[in-house]
């Protein structure tokens, strides 16, 4: 047994998973699907910054989040196009485990 | 910032994403998209028996996949309805991303 995918589709899809195989890094995701776009900062979490920036680079890494700069602030936003794309319904099933009642989707 | 979800809602679904986060994992997961039920072998993968079996067990500890004995042989299968009743959609992208054309998915 084994299927026939490439390695390099096994890896790609493990990595994205690998993304989204954190509390934080879920945390990040989950708040940028309640608004259309924000800043993402460390007063929440328990963590450094560095630290932080380490999540970012995952997410960013794998095309979940993208970044903008306002002057000299950082301001994230999924690409829903393009994740809907690559990845179809994952934006759905976040939304449905993550996303609270009362905090309704930006969409 | 900071969704409002529970830490176990987190937690739990970043366990079942790092479940998914391994290559051979997910080729055990596209090998039994393409069938209704088989055995797990070592063969195609440059593994131990006991590194295989982990990644069973950690499969089998997020929902993912499920054993049947017959005899003594252990026969692993998807519980399709649970997985679509808790995770919708992974299934489908699971399928979409995995399963080659020429290998139609079981339905």
């Amino acid at each position: 047994m084994k299927n026939s995918n490439s390695p390099e589709t096994c890896n790609k899809l493990a990595n994205f998973f690998q993304a989204l195989s954190d509390p934080i890094r879920l945390d990040i995701v989950a708040c940028l699907l309640e608004v259309k776009e924000r800043r993402i900062k460390t007063d929440c979490y328990a963590i450094s910054k560095s630290t932080l920036s380490h999540h970012i680079k995952i997410l960013k890494d794998v095309g979940l989040i993208k970044v903008k700069k306002e002057g000299v602030t950082h301001i994230y936003y999924l690409d829903r196009e393009e994740i809907n794309q690559q990845y179809p319904g994952i934006l759905d099933l976040l939304t449905l485990k993550l996303v609270t009642q009362e905090n309704q989707p930006y969409v």
